[in-house]
This record gives C-alpha cells, sequence and structure tokens, in this order.
C-alpha cells in the first residue's frame, strides 16, 4: 500500500557477514556502561554501582504487524522503543540493546538498512547503543527480537507488586489512539484491496496514526518522578490495554482499585475517530493497548508533588477488596473491569 | 518422521498468560546475580564485582533446524545450549537467559512444554537461570530467541582480537561430527519423504546425530583453564567452521596462522561417516561447522600446563602474515584456508 520503489540489492549479493558490518558501521557507542559492542561472541558490560534491568520482545509480521501498512524504518524504531518502555516501567533508564532479525530473502539489504535505521534513530533518541544481534534469513515473515539492559537504583526500582490500599493510580500522556490507528489503518487497507488505484487519504488522523506506527515511550516520567524525589509504589507500562494492566498491578499486590470513566485521558483525535467507527473511546483505552504509556501507583502524600503536572493523569484509587476492580461511569454506575487485553494466540486465527 | 502421539491441547483454549504461568511454574531461581526472574516488566540483575557478558541467537524454523526430524525437547535443550557457548568463549559462565518463542497456533501446549522442558534441563545442568522471556503466535513456522547474560572478571575476557605472534592454536573436542550428523538426517528424511512407512534406523550414528540435535558447550574448558591460570589470548567458539572461525580470529588479530591437517582431532564415527557419504572429514571439520567446540590461542609458555589434557589438541600455531591462513595437508602442501562457513541468505534460498 505504502510499497518503496528505491534501489534494491540481493541479500545473498553480499552475504550475511558483510550485511552486519554495513549495517554496524553506523552504530556508535556513547554509554560508559557499554565497554565492548557490536564484534565479538558477547558485548561486555559494567554495572558495578547499579542494578540492571532486562526484558525482551518480539514482533512478528502478520501477528504484530502489517507490511502493507508498516513502513520498515518505523518497524524497527517501535521494536526499539517497545523494550525501552519495559525499563522505564520498572523506573529505570535502558542502556543497550541486541537485536535479533530473521527476514526472507525476498527483502533487499535496503529494506534491512531502513529497519536498522529506525533502531539507530530509537538508540540516538532515547540514549541507548546497540551492542550485538543476529540477522539470518527466514522462510516466510519478518521477525525481531529485542532485549534491553537497563539500570536503577536498587531503591528506585518500581515493581508491579508494591500498590498499597488507598495509593492514587495515575497514567501518563492519554489512552486509546494506537488502537484507534490501527483501526484507520486496517480500513483504509480494505479498501486498497479492493481497488489497487486507491490512494489513501490520511489527514485528521496524523496522530492516532502516529501512536500506533511510532510510539514513543515515557522516559520524561521517569525524569520527573525523580525530580519530584517519587518513587511509584507500583507500575507498569501499558501494551495490552488499561484493563488488563490494572489486572496485573492489582494481582501482584493483592489490591483492587476503582478507576472514573470521567478522568480517563482521552485526545480528542481518538474521541473523534472512535465516534467515526461507533466505538467507545473508553473502550479503546481500556482493551485497545499498544499506547506506551505508564501506569502507576503513588502514596496519597506525594499527590501535591504532582498535581500540576500536565502529562500525568489521576484516574482512581486502590482498594483493599483483592480482585474487585471497577469503572465507575459518569452516572455513577460500577462496572466491574475484566481483563480482555489483547491475546496473540486467540485473536489471531 | 519421529512425531509423537501424545495429547494435544489447543494453545487458545487456556490463552497466552496461563500459558506463560504454566510454563514459568517449573523454573527456580539458583544465582545469586539473579534479584527478581520472571512476573514484572524486566528482570532485575545484580553484577557489582563482575564485568557482565551479553550475547543473542535466533533459531529459525526451515533455516535452522527442520521440524521433521527435530525433537522440540532437544531444539528447547540446544537453542539454550548454543547461547551458553557464546559466554564460555569470552572465558565467561552464563548464569542468566531470556526465551522469546513464536509459534504457530498448530502447535499444542504440550509441544511448547516440550520446547520449555529442554529449556529447563539446560539452565539446570549449566546452572543457569531462566529470567524473562514472550511468547507469541506466528502466522507460519517457530521461531526461537535467546538472550543469554553471563559474567567474568575484567582480566579473564578473552576476546577474538588478542593473538599474537607464535600463539598455540588450540580446539576442544573433535570437529566435523555435527555436519555429518545433519547428513545422515536429511538422508534418512529422503527416504522417508520417498516412503512414509519408513522406520529410520539411525544405528552406528548415534554419537554425530546426537552432537548435531543435542550439542553441549564446552564449560569444562573454561574450568580447566581457570584451574591452570590460563587466560587464552583470544577465543571463538566454532559455529559456522573452523575456517570461518580461524578467519575471525586472525582479522581480529591482524594475524595469519598455520593449522596442520593431521592435528585435526575428529572421531572415528565422523570418519566412518564422511567415508560413507564420499566427502573429506577434514572439509567437514573446516566448513561444517554447530560443533560448538571452543577454539582459542594460548601462549607458547602455556603449553606445558595443556599438553596433557585429553579434551584439548594443538592445531598448529599464529604467524605475522595478516589474512594469510594456510592448512598444512599430511604430505606437507600449504593449502589457503577460505571462510566458506555457513551463510543462512546464501544456503537457504
Amino acid at each position: 500500500m505504502f510499497e518503496d520503489k528505491e534501489t534494491k540489492t540481493e541479500i545473498s549479493s553480499i552475504g550475511e557477514f558483510k550485511l552486519i558490518d554495513k549495517i554496524t558501521e553506523s552504530f556508535k557507542i556513547t554509554n560508559t556502561s557499554t565497554i565492548k559492542g557490536i564484534g565479538d561472541d558477547c558485548a561486555v558490560l559494567s554495572y558495578p554501582n547499579k542494578k540492571i534491568l532486562i526484558s525482551t520482545d518480539m514482533l512478528i509480521e502478520g501477528t504484530h504487524f502489517d507490511m502493507s501498512y508498516t513502513p520498515l524504518r518505523h518497524l524497527g524504531y517501535k521494536s526499539a522503543v517497545v523494550n525501552f518502555s519495559d525499563v522505564y516501567a520498572m523506573n529505570g533508564k535502558p542502556k543497550q540493546i541486541v537485536v535479533s532479525l530473521a527476514i526472507s530473502s525476498r527483502y533487499s539489504i535496503e529494506a534491512i538498512q531502513e529497519i536498522y535505521n529506525g533502531i539507530a534513530l530509537a538508540c540516538k533518541n532515547y540514549g541507548v547503543d546497540l551492542v550485538g544481534g543476529d540477522t539470518t534469513s527466514s522462510l516466510s515473515g519478518l521477525c525481531i527480537s529485542v532485549t534491553v539492559i537497563g539500570e536503577a537504583n536498587l531503591n528506585q526500582i518500581a515493581y508491579r507488586s508494591g500498590a498499597r490500599f488507598n495509593d492514587l493510580i495515575c497514567v501518563s500522556g492519554n489512552l486509546g489512539a494506537s488502537y484507534m490507528g490501527l483501526l484507520v489503518l486496517e480500513r483504509e487497507k480494505k479498501t486498497w484491496a479492493a481497488n489497487p488505484n486507491f490512494q489513501p487519504d490520511l489527514t485528521g488522523y496524523e496522530y492516532v496514526i502516529q501512536r500506533f506506527l511510532k510510539p514513543e515511550a515515557r522516559f520524561d516520567i521517569i525524569d520527573i518522578l525523580r525530580a519530584k524525589d517519587i518513587v511509584p509504589t507500583s507500575m507498569i507500562d501499558i501494551s495490552d490495554g488499561l484493563a488488563s494492566e490494572l489486572h496485573h498491578i492489582c494481582k501482584e499486590s493483592n489490591k483492587g482499585c476503582n478507576i472514573y470513566e470521567d478522568k480517563i485521558p482521552i485526545d480528542p483525535q481518538t474521541m473523534l475517530t472512535a465516534d467515526e467507527f461507533k466505538i467507545s473511546p473508553v473502550t479503546a483505552a481500556m482493551n485497545g493497548g499498544e499506547d506506551y504509556e505508564l501506569l502507576f501507583t503513588i502514596k496519597q502524600d506525594d499527590y501535591e508533588k504532582l498535581k500540576d503536572i500536565p502529562q500525568i493523569s489521576f484516574i482512581g484509587h486502590i482498594t483493599d477488596n483483592p480482585s474487585a476492580l471497577y469503572l465507575i461511569t459518569k452516572d455513577s454506575k460500577a462496572i466491574e473491569i475484566k481483563a480482555q487485553g489483547w491475546d496473540s494466540f486467540r485473536d489471531n486465527q
């Protein structure tokens, strides 16, 4: 649908080793914790004074992304950023990544370079070093696996399990936009499939589409929390929808929660798009996923320090009733929150 | 070809989260460097007194393994062990892994459990903790990505780049067996494809097949080197064949080498199988790959300490002539060594 018409060089014309050389030329090491990056059997890192945070995510063509509307550069960017988000969700800072890529021979060297250009841009924007990886061929489809290494002081780490009775529930940014972006792209794809001469017009949907194709991770929230000397009692990033993440925090903390429909932050473009698709924007926020915002809890005492921060919304509080999770609607009804987050095994068959 | 007929439960019947719970129940944390394993956005590790080694490898169905003759448990075992091997190749010790698995819905829960059983056995045998991962669906094929975290003291780390003039070139174990195992399995597969009632008889090939399907990594060599107070001047593991790995060491060290055909360690079963396939066992050793033995260089002064170790062979020495790599044949001819290691983009199209 948005295929480019640039030069295409077959991967087999230069081979795997030269391909890796070509790609890694552009990556520079910037962090003092990186002693040795790409080029040996392992990278070598040093963290004498910090705890180390490790997370991994795999993105699969056809399951997590659709090549007909996903620019390769954005795909590379997103595959790195969603991993950085996991480190921020522990109240840490990402410092290194390793990337494995399996790609079929129908992709060109320029295509692989585009993916790595996206990864390089993400690394630059977030101050992360690419320190290793594996590039191999697949018989079908593209697969990207990223492992991120980050750091935090032991007393800064925010687990999912630390929420306490009466803690305030906070979210960064706004929710549901990414899911609406996905719906717009899927609609345009269907129109295009019916008529290949159709040119998608995405005017008016730029924000929701960008939230889906090129999300950002909330390093700014981590910086704000540190500046205000606040360690969240619990934290998680919103990858599967607010409902699913609330369930994780409540389950791990052995608590319940009340959140308020009118407090859930939703962008006007998300509202308009949801209206067009005749779905509730709250449903998009609760169950859409891929927002990569941070969901966290703080002590009531910390409210004053954060109440004027525009990037943070206070959406509810923690209750003492384990597994009782409620959404309080605008007309004061309490609806039980069910975790309907995305499950790749259920939703893609 | 070796398909089992056990119970098969569809993944969608329990969903992704319960699947992860079910799998991770069986993994216990054993290392003091693991502070928090599976169950949050990140694992938390602590390495105040050691350098950290990181490596990653991806195994793709159809490129790296053939499901018709690869038992899932062995596949899990191998995917972990080949990563451990990368840490040993730095003269370090693996301590944690994270595993991402993409699997199509045609696989059952029992199948995924078998893969993790293999990973668990490898972790137990090598003293490694599984601390995180991602399990997702793929539209086709199985993909396993493993990232390993290991440790070493700074002055113990062996890079590829440290080989010096006159250093002795050593290899552990024996070479070429894995490649012969692959050839036997491919031959049996062809016979089976022609006649599905055919029952493969692998008697007499047990060793070479095991070397291919369930390789081990050489932790014993690392222990021996430490016991003898030797740090190799350079080291690499043999995943792409001796020729390719010699090229890596010589290129990174800016040196050349002479190795001697009659010194290359080859198991009798490799010899017999190579004879049957009418290929030279030396070719299997040089270009076969997947041996996961260690190739390393030591100072001449350290020879006395290692000369009686049966697991180590001395196959040649480092020369001062960069990029001049020679195999000296039994009749004293010098043949230039070309890197013909496996390239997934060239060999799988």
